[in-house]
Order: structure tokens, then C-alpha cells, then sequence
């Protein structure tokens, strides 16, 4: 039987992401002790262009150090495979020696690894293991990574509440995420009174109208003499299109290997700027984005993400070693379980932040949601009430 | 004698200008225990309009919850007064039977101390405590607020210099500071081998040339395959003039109370973006504003910082009783101890980044700008080399 199992990270980066590559080596380590364990570079292209990094040896101290950074210690990537990259990966795989391949990523690359597992017909088996700031991941109730961007967002709105608390006006956040909520919504995790912020939630799953923002800034602000907003960068206007794109022609959109358009510049926070300035003549505004910082800030590695992004590592070898799938982490009996379940139900999906996780005719979080939202970020400070 | 010691908040809010008032007002019960102690809303403004809190018997758990709270718990205010305003507060200063006004905050705020020191002719003590992230006070080795927003900044680009490890390209991260370049300086705090990120450094004290920022990355590109930026939001083109000044036409320039040009909006991330766009197409680049994050993210506040802040507190009441002044952060025989100084010597004024902080012919920091950096935020976080 072939003896390497070759390990990859793919999409974006998370705080946690490197737990799970070393759940997988030690798992593989205790099972398998004289299979040799290779960490593909930059995902797929690792295996296409045989650069590879021996991870059969490494001490665990070692091992354990690059689990608890940030960042994707192997290398990432954007790409997304077609049938002749595939045919590319699958002989790479068999020149390395594999029995298993196991590809840590989110909804992108659960895909890659459901088109090689067609093409291997049997001799290898794929897995897939979770990742993404996103939680925007089918099968899962939150996924590997979520819950420190989470708690960053969550601790960064509740500081930046307490600042416009002091020298009032309209603060904008936004908040990475190109189809699902979640990490926008983890803004209100930490609200405690019905005055703090942030005031306003716009996600990507209900329709975003300017004037209708404008309005409801406008009524914030005669409440609590200042608005605090946190709104993704992927919400839509009712035509379905993202927002961005009713600003920047359509030539001019910068889009990546899997068409998605880029969200990450300026133009969004131009389009809040200038819509409050016209809707807000006058007024105090400030849009910032949270850009890069959610998704791997060294200050807010969460302790239970990290034990589950490890779990879901060591659990991705029995999923290997039973014929591959792709881990998910389900809530049963008040508690977080790994299940291994079809990649087909993962792959290219996305799991949308639920309706009723908003209020019907609010832009805020219905108890629901931010039931959800504190099980997994429970308040971690305990802040004096200011004076203001 | 007037039984009344007023205190008050100005300019931007940080991590621990909450210590600086707790300091005070338990220094206040120390040695003046029938005293009343009022805290005056949004600055000057709450002694104008004769809106305070009072303090006097706040429980001292209270008062010590809300010390550990980021934000400006009396709020603040941007007012600069001129000399009919300085009359009115001076009114409503000796209305209130004030014997002492603590005004804590940067250097615009000693300024307002030191015109009233001179309306009052002294029968009030007015003490300037020092608070401001952008560490530009004159007489301080270095300010409350500085540190903990200086490790915010710290951990932020190590944290992205990560995330471009994995998935190569230019980021460039903008942070706050207008004429000092220290806070953008801490990005380079945590390096610790050559090739880590930030791998340029632009701060408002050196001339900031579009050309020459595109040779520096295209260099690094070459060398390190990513190029991680730091750069001050008020870095300076050769003519003097900010950068966001050759971008936006002058009547759209937002200008505060003080005439200092709004420099956080979109415009500085556009000129960027379009400057790589330009320099470096199809390269992959990124620019965040890392905004208001630094100046008080709740999981970030230094304990030294905070101690410091709180001490900053305590040694003001003393300066009130010796007739008012300015507190300064001097660092003399490896620690930092508190000294009294004249207003003078820091109203209006702005501490530059000493230019041997920086090396001299390249935009990064010199060993002796390395070795003030590290004194103050010393590496929280062992990380794991990744393996790419």
C-alpha cells in the first residue's frame, strides 16, 4: 500500500488553520508511524510542481509552535482546478506516493478535492478538512477559524463603539465576506445595553438600498447621537448585485481565478463616504475596512477555535483512512462533533446566514442569532459603563 | 479655599486615558478627602454648558472597571478655545468653586491649559496630563496610549505579513498618525528575521515620492516575493504638503475645529491602490486603513501602558497641589519616572520621530529606532516559521 499522505492548505488564511495541519501530521504519526507525511506548497501547486516541505520528522514542539500562528504555514492558493489541472495534481499525487490527500480549505476547495476523487476512481483517498472565516460552509455549524475573526470583529466593535461614544458620529466597519453574514453579524456578539453599538447590521443576505441605510442612520443618530455600522463588503443591492459593482464599471473589476470580484478595496468605503455625505451633509463620518485583520490577528486566537481547527486534523486521518470525505463540525447535545460527510454536500456550496437569525423589519440580530453568536464568542471583558 | 477639582478628556481617545482620570480622582480622595471631584462631559465643552458628572463618591470598583475600559469615559471633544471661549470655561470654572482643572490629553489640550493658566492669573491650578497614541508630545520619552496602539500595530502586520506568506502580494497598511511617524514605526516591532514583513516603513518625517515607493517594492518583490507596508496616514510629498493634499482638490478637503485636514477617509487607500495599479499591474495588492483600531482596541491594552497611565493620573493631583503644569514620561536610569514640566514646553508643540530612528538612505528603521520600539513593546507571541 502506497505510504505518503500529502497535506495542503487552500483559500484564505485563518488564525487556526495551522492546527489542523498538525492534528493531521501527529494523528498520521500515532496511526501510521512509518508513512511519510508531505506538506504540499501553495495548495495544489505544491503537488503540480513537486515542491514539497518533509513533514515526516519535524519535532512536535516544533509542530505545535506553527499550530498556534496565524497564517497558512504551508502556503496557500486561489486556484481552482479545471479537468487538466486535475489530471496534472492526480499524476503528481501518484509520483509522490500517496494514499491520501488531505486539503484543508473551505467550499472552494472541498470542489477541487470532489473533481480528483471522480478522477482517481478509488486509488486515493480525498479529504477535506474545514476552514474559513466565512462560517459560510454547508453541513457545519461553524467552522474552523470562524470564531477568532469572530471574536476580533466582535472586540473591535465594541472599541470602536466606546470611541464614537466619546466624539460622537457615523462609524462604517466592513467586514470581509462575499456571501454569508456571520462575521458582519459577530459585530453585536458583545453588545450588553440597548444603547451600545453597533447600531446598525447590513449582511450580504438581505437587500441592501442606500436610501433606506441613510434613513436609518438618520433615526439612529437622533437616538443615541451617534451610529455605529458594520456591514459587509458583500451585500447586495435588490438587483442582486453586490453593491460594489453599481460603483466601478464593469471593466474595471478586478476579479480572481474563481470569478469572484474583488471586495477588498476602496471603492465600497467610497461609496458609504460619499453616500453620507450627501444623505448626512455636515455630519462626522468615518467608514474604515477591517480588511486582513479578522482573519488572523495574533491578539485573538481563540482557544476553543484552536482546539477544534486540531480536532478536525486528527479527525481528517480517520476520514483518510475510511476512504476520504469531508470533516464537518455539527452541535449535538450542547456540544461540537466531527462527522464526516459527502464532499458533494460541501463542495461549491454556500451556507447562508439564516433569515431568521435577523429581525423580520430591522437591520439588527433577532435573539436567535445572537443566541448563536454567543455560545461561540461568549464576552470575554467586562467593561465600566462610560459617563457619555 | 475652593474645594473643587474639575477633570476632563480631549482629543482622541485611547486604551487608557480612562487610568489617567481613575489616577487622579483616587490621588483626589487620598489627600484631600472632603473634596468634590467633578468630571466634565465631552471636555471643555461640559464646563461651558455646566454638564459634569460628579465623581466624588463613585465606588472605587466602579471607578477601576471603567480605568480598564478603552474609549474616553467623560467623552471628549476637538474644541481648540480661543480667548472668548477660554473666558466662558474660565466662569464656569470658578462657578463650580474649582480650585483645579486636569485636562488630559495631547498637545492641543496643554495648549487650551496654558491659555487659560494665563486668563486665570492664578487662582486655578491647571494640569495638563499627557495621552495621545501618536506619541508626539514634547518632553515625554514616551505618551499613554502610545504603547498599547503601538502593540496593536505590532501584532496587526506581523499577523499580515503572515496571511502574505501564504498568499503573495503587496499590502499596505495605513495607520494614524499626522506628523509623527512612531505609531507606523511599532509595525517593525515584532520582525525578527530578515525576510518578515513590514518590509518598508514611510513616516510623515521623510518626503514621501510615488516613483521611488514603486522601485522600493518592486525591489522587495524581488528579494521576498511579497512586500508588506507600513505608512503613515500623514506621510508628505517633498513640497511639504500631506499626501492626501496632491490627491483631493482643495475644497473638498475635511478640516476639524483645529484646521488639521481630515486624513482617514478612502482618499489616501485610493491614491495607493491606483499608484500599484499603475507601477505594478496585474500584481496582486491590498491596501487597508488599519483606522481606528490602534487607538483602542479592547485586546490590546498594555499593562505597563495602563499602569503608566494610571501613575500619569496620580502624579497630576500632585502637580495641581504644587499650582499646575505639565506631566511628562521621562525615561532616566531604565525606568520611566513622572516630572513636571511647563506648559510651554508641549502646547502646540509636535514631537518628530528623532530621523536616526530610520536608516539613512532606505525607508526602514534604524537598530536605534528598533531598540526604542522594542523597550516599550517588547514580542508577546513565540511564532512557528512557516515553511514558505
Amino acid at each position: 500500500m502506497p505510504s505518503t499522505f500529502v497535506i495542503a492548505q487552500g483559500g484564505g488564511p485563518t488564525a487556526v488553520i495551522n492546527q489542523t495541519m498538525a492534528g493531521a501530521v501527529l494523528e498520521i504519526r500515532r496511526r501510521h508511524p512509518k508513512a511519510r507525511v508531505l506538506g504540499s506548497r501553495h495548495g495544489v501547486r505544491g503537488i503540480r510542481d513537486g515542491d514539497y516541505v518533509d513533514l515526516s520528522d519535524i519535532p512536535e514542539e516544533q509542530l505545535l509552535r506553527i499550530a498556534a500562528t496565524p497564517g497558512a504555514a504551508l502556503g496557500s492558493t486561489r486556484d481552482k482546478p479545471d479537468a487538466a489541472y486535475c489530471d496534472v495534481i492526480l499524476e503528481g499525487l501518484k509520483k509522490a506516493d500517496a494514499r491520501a490527500f488531505i486539503y484543508i480549505g473551505g467550499n472552494d476547495t472541498a470542489g477541487t478535492q470532489q473533481i480528483l476523487t471522480e478522477a482517481a476512481q478509488g486509488s486515493i483517498a480525498f479529504v477535506h478538512a474545514p476552514k474559513t472565516i466565512d462560517n459560510d460552509l454547508e453541513e457545519n455549524d461553524h467552522t474552523p477559524g470562524f470564531i477568532s475573526a469572530a471574536e476580533f470583529v466582535a472586540g473591535a466593535f465594541l472599541s470602536v463603539d466606546l470611541d464614537f461614544r466619546a466624539l460622537p458620529g457615523i462609524y462604517v466597519g466592513i467586514v470581509m465576506g462575499r456571501h454569508a453574514g456571520f462575521l458582519t453579524a459577530a459585530a453585536a456578539a458583545w453588545r450588553d445595553e440597548d444603547t451600545d453599538g453597533p447600531h446598525l447590521i447590513y449582511v450580504p443576505e438581505r437587500a441592501f438600498s442606500v436610501p433606506r441605510f441613510i434613513d436609518e442612520v438618520k433615526a439612529t443618530l437622533a437616538r443615541h447621537r451617534r451610529c455605529v455600522v458594520a456591514v459587509s463588503e458583500g451585500v447586495t443591492t435588490a438587483d442582486g448585485k453586490a453593491l460594489v459593482e453599481s460603483i466601478v464599471p464593469a471593466d474595471k473589476l478586478e476579479r480572481d481565478a474563481h470569478g469572484n470580484i474583488k471586495l477588498s478595496g476602496s471603492d465600497l468605503s467610497r461609496a458609504f463616504e460619499n453616500a453620507l455625505a450627501e444623505g448626512l451633509p455636515g455630519k462626522r463620518a468615518r467608514v474604515d475596512a477591517l480588511g486582513y485583520m479578522p482573519r488572523g490577528y495574533i491578539g485573538a486566537v481563540n482557544a476553543v477555535d484552536a482546539q477544534e481547527a486540531f480536532d478536525a486534523g486528527v479527525f481528517a486521518i480517520d476520514a483518510a483512512d475510511k476512504g476520504g470525505g469531508s470533516v464537518a463540525l455539527k452541535y449535538e447535545g450542547g456540544k461540537t462533533v466531527l462527522k464526516l460527510v459527502p464532499l458533494a454536500n460541501v463542495a461549491g456550496k454556500t451556507r447562508h446566514m439564516p433569515d431568521d437569525f435577523m429581525l423580520p423589519d430591522a437591520n439588527h440580530l433577532s435573539e436567535k442569532g445572537l443566541e448563536y453568536l454567543r455560545r461561540l464568542v461568549p464576552g470575554r471583558f467586562k467593561i465600566g459603563r462610560p459617563f457619555v
